[in-house]
C-alpha cells in the first residue's frame, strides 16, 4: 500500500483581496499560516512522516511547506519545488478584483472563465512585465511552454508530467510523499488520480491548510481517500472554499 | 568569472550552552537568527543574486538559509541538502559541556581533539542512540561512510566529494551558488580552494552570518575573497569565535 499526502495553501494576501491571484507571487497572511501550523498537526498527531516533498516556485505554498517541515521537525527533508506545480495561470486577470473583473468583462464571460473545464481567461502579452518568461525564477524553462493563461484542462497537462517522471516514481518506489501546491494544481492531480471528469473536477473544492492522504495498489490506483481530523471541519471548509470562489 | 558565496550559521542554542554540538540537530537562538537576517542585508545591499543553494541537513543551517531565502524573495530557489555539509561529526563529546569535557578527559587531552587537523574525539558507539545510522535523514547514506567521530581532516574528505560532483560544476556552468553551512564543513572547502596547509586552516576562523564571496577563475582557481560589510566587523566577529573555540 502507498501513501501521498496532498496539502492546498492557506490564504494569501490576494485571497483576503479577492483579486485573481494565479502565478502572482504574494505571500501568506498570518491566518494563512496558522492555516499550515493546524495541518502540521493533524500530520503530527496521526504519526506521519515523509521521504520527501514536492512544491511550486510560488511562496505561499513554500512557506506552508516551511511551516509543516518545522512543526513536524523535518526540515531535512529533499524537497523538490517545480513551476508544474504552480496555481492556474490567471492570464490578464491577475491582479485584478473579481468585482472588477465582472464590470470590465461581464458577469457571463467571468462565470465562463472560472466555471468551464477548457476556456482560458485573455492571456497576458509576452511583452507584458507579468509575463513568466520575465521572472528569473522560470529562466530554466523553455518560453514555448510558459504559460499565457491557462484554463483547468490546460493546468492539468502541465501538471501531470511532474507526476508521471518523478513523484510517481517516488510513490512506486514506496517513498512518503507530502504535496503542498495550490487549489488548481492539486485539482489536476485528483482528477487524473481518482479518474474524474471535466464537470466532477470543476464541483470539487479542496479545503486548505487540511491534509488530503491517498491510499494507492502498486498500480497507483487510489483504495481510498481522506481527510485528516474531524470530516465536518473539512466539509465546512471545502464549502468555504466553493463560497468563496462563487463570490 | 565566477562566484561563490558561503555564509556560517549564526548563534544556536548549545553555542549558548557552550556545548559541543557536531551532528546534534539544534535550533537556532533569536540571535542566530538575527545573524541570517543581517547576513542577507548586506547580500541585498551589494545586489547579490543566485542560482542555487546548498545546505546540510541539520536545522541550524537550513533555517539560516530559509531565512536569507525569504529577506531575499528567493525562496522558489533550488536547494540541495547534503550530509556532507554538515558539522564535523563530535563523536562521544556531542552534548557535553566544554567544562565537562575538560574534566572528564583533562585539558591536554581536549586540546588535541579541538586544535589537531587529524585526531579524532572518542568515537560514538554504533548502537548510540546518538549515532546517525539509527537516524532516518541518513537512511539513504551507506552505514560504512557515516562517521561516529571526525577529525577536521576527516571532515574534508566526506565535504570535498560534494564540492567536485556537484558544486564546482554548477560554478563553472556559471550558476550562482549560495552555500549556508557550518564553521568546518566550510572550513573544509576553504582548505581546498585556497589550498591552505593543515595549520593554516586550523587557524582560520569563519564569522558567523556574514556572507563570504569567493571569486574564481575558470578553472576554479580563487581570484579574491572578501567578506561582506565592515571588514573591522568582520575581524571582530572572526576574534569572537577564535575566543569562543578557546574558552
Amino acid at each position: 500500500m502507498h501513501r501521498l499526502v496532498l496539502v492546498r495553501h492557506g490564504q494569501s494576501e490576494w485571497n483576503l483581496e479577492n483579486r485573481f491571484t494565479g502565478w502572482t507571487d504574494v505571500s501568506l497572511t498570518p491566518e494563512g499560516a496558522a492555516e499550515a501550523g493546524r495541518g502540521a498537526m493533524l500530520l503530527q498527531e496521526q504519526g506521519f512522516a515523509f521521504d520527501i516533498c514536492y512544491t511550486s516556485l510560488l511562496k505561499r505554498a513554500i512557506e506552508t511547506l516551511w511551516i509543516i517541515q518545522r512543526e513536524m521537525d523535518l526540515m531535512w527533508l529533499p524537497t523538490r519545488k517545480s513551476w508544474r506545480l504552480n496555481e492556474r495561470h490567471y492570464g490578464a486577470l491577475q491582479g485584478l478584483n473579481k468585482a472588477e473583473t465582472a464590470r470590465k468583462y461581464g458577469d457571463d464571460q467571468v462565470f465562463t472563465w472560472r466555471r468551464s473545464y477548457d476556456v482560458p481567461p485573455p492571456a497576458l502579452d509576452a511583452d507584458d512585465p507579468r509575463h513568466p518568461s520575465r521572472d528569473p525564477r522560470y529562466a530554466d524553462v523553455p518560453v514555448s511552454v510558459l504559460p499565457s493563461s491557462e484554463s483547468l484542462a490546460l493546468t492539468v497537462d502541465r501538471v501531470l508530467p511532474l507526476w508521471h517522471d518523478q513523484m510517481a516514481p517516488d510513490v512506486m518506489a514506496s517513498r512518503r510523499v507530502l504535496v503542498v501546491a495550490h487549489g488548481n494544481s492539486l485539482r489536476a492531480l485528483v482528477k487524473y488520480l481518482d479518474g474524474l471528469s471535466s464537470e466532477e473536477i470543476m464541483g470539487l473544492n479542496i479545503p486548505t491548510g487540511i491534509p488530503l492522504v491517498y491510499e494507492l495498489d502498486d498500480a497507483l490506483v487510489p483504495v481510498r481517500h481522506y481527510y485528516l481530523g474531524d470530516p465536518e471541519a473539512a466539509a465546512r471548509a471545502a464549502q468555504a472554499v466553493a463560497n468563496q470562489a462563487k463570490g
